[in-house]
């Protein structure tokens, strides 16, 4: 049988890290083990690396198969990332890592605290995304990598992106952001409240500790899903997909299924609670929430990317029907970026799909960042180190 | 003490209508009460009547206050309505009518069912806007107003005085319609259908029985009200007061409160779930899903209005940061209006507050309105029965 996926069979990696992390909250992780899964090869100078950065319920399966049968084991951006693709694997070495708190492999709130032999639960720390960086900063060093070609993430992997640019401003010669922001609105954190609401008062979540009672708090976790499915979307993309289409075709005078959208949301929440972990979603959402690099300048977003190198170049690129991360966001980072005279390519992208649009597939929006790796490309090739 | 509203102490009456209602589900009440105020006299040609129908999570008490003590018992719409304000009481006798299903005295899911002499709970039957406005025709009825000088509301409210133009188009020279639409968008049903899902999977709800158990659905319904209040308020609305604003000034690194949304939100929610009926709200939502009076017109909804008397006038508004029901919402029904040559003033109000600006003190809103009923007042006279 022939592969879902144009790079084939891949098979995820670990590497643990036995030095503490000290965390920005100011607690540390004695040690921690993180997930990840490389594709194409590493060069021999050792820079044709790109890391990328995953989102809310991603991982660090970000492109090929698992040799499991199951199509979904298809990675989540493996649109993006593969032989012949815009992230192109034949000439690029392709991390991906999952993050400190997931539910995916690396340390998490599931595992054992080695403080008390029981899982962390809600006790595993508050983590953030310059920490994410600060641990992804490890798994270079590990493999050797001093300088990423590239790194790059959609949403919230690209606050990671933009983090590396200002933690680590000689670790990477381009960052690529997409459907990203400098920090959340106050709309945005509400939304992300809602959810951890939901999942903080059901009765199932006990505390965190739910994996001793073993139950899941998956009413919460749906209604989080739910809720969040929701700013994914735009309206005009639910309007045209779903509008008011009744399920039976008439009104059912009743609480179970009216409309096609509830019917495809509570699948939504159904299938997410079956599969992700409560703490690893109030974890993630806080991180969003307390992205805010310019916090510390005042605000002043132009003296915050003032820490980024002279050198290093930068994507954004936004949609324009995102009501979640809206183009506006991307403009005032681009906008920054130029007062500190860094080379910026901005891309807003004319799409229908919401938020969700970095995932999707879109020839405009792929066409650009496929563009720009030839360009990441051959910037590297005439940096000396092209050569696989 | 002066009291806290122009129009002084205010006091709610009930009326029982024996014969039963026929509901548009086919289900009927056998019976039942509906909870009224009036403000303002009645003249003798009984032409100077305005009906005010509720939204949400409002009731019957639209303006004067309760004679408690507390400010707080002051009508919802005591800035539209009373002595010299927009809604004249001085002028026209003012009807405030609880809608069946509410949980503010008309007969609603909490009162006893005639067939089980138990709680209604989740059996109650799900009601409509057009269910609504024939116990309100009855109530009319019984107060011998054949015709309103006008009928109106806002959101949910403004859904009821259009179906008034359309179900009884002979008994309304008015109709005012504000930040209303005449259909629900995927979207809005979306976060109705949260809403519904975090309250039926709440275990206090106990298949809507909650009242037997003692208990109520609290946390189904904070969450319920927490995303709901996220839509009335604006984007940038919800960044002016509380942008990024931290409690505590600094990040907690828990999951309690970090930003002063998030405990605007949370005390909305505690504060609904004390005194809300969950059932109600279930019930409220649906309504507002299925309203959507041009279904039967094949979607047309210019076809639909011409169901509306000829002599029939409007006034629509709308307001610019409403994304819940935003201005193309009320565009489209006064673009129908006119297709149908029938008398229409629209109003867009750039006003900040989003969907909840229909019930705050903007003056250019309340001037539209003042403005709109002084044409209603001299159409009233003209007609010849003004005389109070």
């Amino acid at each position: 049988m022939s592969s879902p996926s144009a790079l084939g069979i891949v098979h995820p990696q670990s590497m643990h890290f036995p030095t503490p992390l000290i965390l920005q909250s100011g607690a540390q992780l004695a040690g921690y083990t993180l997930m990840y899964e490389t594709y194409g090869t590493l060069n021999a100078a050792r820079s044709n690396a790109v890391l990328v950065c995953h989102a809310l319920n991603a991982s660090h399966h970000v492109a090929g198969a698992y040799d499991d049968g199951d199509a979904k084991s298809v990675g989540w951006w493996d649109n993006m990332v593969g032989p012949g693709k815009p992230l192109d694997t034949d000439r690029f070495f392709v991390i991906g890592v999952n993050n400190l708190g997931s539910c995916f492999g690396s340390t998490g709130p599931m595992h054992d605290n080695p403080a008390t032999g029981k899982p962390y639960g809600a006790d595993f720390p508050v983590v953030t995304v310059e920490d994410w960086v600060n641990a992804q900063a490890r798994l270079a060093d590990a493999l050797g990598i001093e300088q990423f070609a590239a790194v790059m993430g959609g949403s919230l992997g690209g606050m990671q992106a933009l983090a590396w640019s200002m933690l680590y401003p000689q670790r990477l010669r381009h960052c690529v952001v997409i459907a990203s922001t400098a920090k959340l609105s106050a709309q945005n954190i509400a939304f992300n409240d809602v959810a951890r609401q939901s999942i903080l008062t059901d009765p199932d979540f006990h505390g965190g500790d739910f994996y001793a009672h073993g139950v899941v708090p998956k009413n919460g976790l749906r209604v989080a899903r739910m809720v969040g499915h929701i700013t994914y979307l735009s309206d005009d993309d639910m309007a045209e997909k779903f509008g008011r289409d009744l399920r039976a075709g008439e009104y059912q005078f009743g609480f179970g299924v009216d409309f096609e959208i509830e019917s495809y949301l509570r699948y939504q929440g159904d299938k997410f609670s079956e599969y992700f972990d409560a703490n690893t979603y109030l974890l993630i959402t806080k991180a969003l929430d307390y992205f805010d690099p310019a916090a510390r300048f005042g605000g002043d977003l132009t003296k915050t990317l003032a820490q980024t190198d002279a050198q290093t170049q930068f994507l954004l690129a936004s949609f324009t029907t995102d009501w979640r991360f809206a183009p506006e966001r991307s403009r005032e980072i681009v906008q920054a970026l130029v007062n500190n005279k860094r080379r910026v390519t901005y891309a807003e992208i004319d799409a229908p799909h919401g938020h969700d649009a970095f995932l999707l597939e879109d020839p405009r929006y792929l066409g650009v960042v496929r563009a720009y790796y030839e360009r990441v490309w051959g910037d590297l090739n005439q940096a000396g180190g092209g050569a696989a």
